[in-house]
């Protein structure tokens, strides 16, 4: 089955996809992306992804390059042409292409490409046995909020987390409190079973996950609050966990070179996993 | 004239140089880059500008495309197709196309871009008549030393600074001490004149121009220090000037609604000025 991708107007083969060696999303990391998973042949929590990229283009006065509704239809027709069930739909949007200088053109049009990817997400292990994370300093810019494509610092970190056999790495300020993965939300579940995670702000990204969880947590009235947390905290937490589109709830296990609890996933990240799952696959409520 | 870029090893029409949506440069701003100007035919200071893009792929452990030798002879043979006397090449090297994936592949060929722009360089405007310059809190990474496309917040200061009617944003930490412009380093003239420039560190890039102009007030006998100064210090500065391969020594007449001296370029900036242009001119010293 060929695999197509969708290129400012036109679906190409996926190895044909290409744009110009002056887009500024190359020259300058001058864009802005959301990468939505599909599970049981449905896009999750589609909703809130676009409101979020709009939020991102608003941010940085990018002119959505197509409406919304033309975006839903061009994500269809996607999914559909490639086949995906269970994967991920990336897209990614740029100021456009023009002669390269600093500050912002006029007048140009944005770059809109599309791709998606067949993930057996259900079957990870990662999911199942928990992962190690490691800390590491927060280096990145001040406006995490962004979803730019201004994404070394985060590369460095994955990469460094990858080197010490990790799956992921936590950021620290310079306080010495969590901030977030660097493709992910940390969560932690304190001694007397409280799940913390950081408040909103610029200094990490409104996880969609994120909400959802908290949303979860509300309903199945778990105890909860948004409040930063310190690495000596996390490592002393019963359970933590770390949360993404893509990466759902993972269970933490160890932390740097500290195991938590016997070196299993949590039970209240277990159970946040379950439900966070069901309602994936939506055979649980519509929030 | 046709114009030509080189990528990937072929020379092609400017206008159809094209990369993959999924090089690591367009998804991560996982590369790097350089400027080099052109002056009377000649490329000023190659080999600081090779020197520093070397270190920026050292650092992200980004194996170089090709020698320098070969970078080199690329670059003269784009110059010659292009008619190119006076104005710049541009070079980006990327980590490469791979399947997106926060963490570096391993084994995957680097990206490069060359591309030239003519540019009337020594009649500009700015050069005689000096710029307005605005201040702004810097919000990039602690990376700043590597040469990195990741470069949204310098645009977003650039952008900040023309709807101020400025030419550039010198960026301020938390301590209230100017780190650099965004596509310059930052100078003063005290009221003892001697030149203030701040120190290398993770906070700036090593500025090639930077380096030559501390060079050059060495041979010429001038007082100067590597020493950060405030925003305040600026203001009240006798002199000021920003400087970069491109902008040479471009003289500050003005920051933030503070008029410096009489409002014209001082002596010793314009004195800067005309030694910085007789050595890219190649009418003075070889260093």
């Amino acid at each position: 089955m060929a695999r197509y991708a969708y290129v400012n107007g036109r679906y190409v083969p996926h190895g044909e996809g290409a744009i110009h060696i002056e887009d500024r999303g190359f020259q300058f990391s001058d864009g802005v992306y959301e990468v939505v998973p599909i599970i049981n042949d449905r896009l999750v929590d589609v909703g809130p992804h676009l409101d979020r990229l709009e939020r991102s283009l608003s941010e940085l006065q990018i002119t959505p390059p197509v409406s919304r509704r033309v975006l839903e239809l061009v994500m269809a027709e996607l999914i559909a042409r490639n086949g995906v069930s269970e994967g991920l739909i990336y897209m990614q949007v740029t100021r456009g292409v023009a002669p390269r200088d600093h500050k912002f053109p006029k007048g140009v049009s944005p770059t809109i490409v599309m791709t998606t990817k067949r993930v057996p997400f259900m079957s990870q292990k990662k999911l199942s046995d928990g992962v190690k994370v490691i800390t590491i300093p927060d280096i990145r810019w001040t406006r995490c909020d962004i979803k730019t494509v201004s994404l070394l610092p985060n590369c460095m970190g994955k990469t460094k987390a990858a080197e010490a056999g990790a799956y992921e790495a936590w950021q620290v300020d310079g306080d010495g409190l969590i901030t977030e993965g660097t493709s992910s939300n940390a969560w932690v579940v304190t001694a007397d079973d409280k799940l913390l995670t950081r408040p909103v702000s610029h200094d990490i990204l409104r996880g969609v996950t994120r909400q959802c969880l908290l949303d979860i947590a509300a309903e199945e009235g778990l105890a909860y609050e948004e409040r930063a947390f310190s690495v000596e905290t996390a490592k002393s937490a019963r359970e933590a966990f770390t949360s993404s589109a893509t990466s759902f709830v993972t269970p933490v296990v160890q932390i740097d070179d500290v195991r938590l609890g016997d070196g299993t996933p949590g039970p209240l990240s277990s159970r946040l996993q379950r439900w966070y799952l069901d309602y994936c696959a939506g055979r649980m409520r519509s929030t």
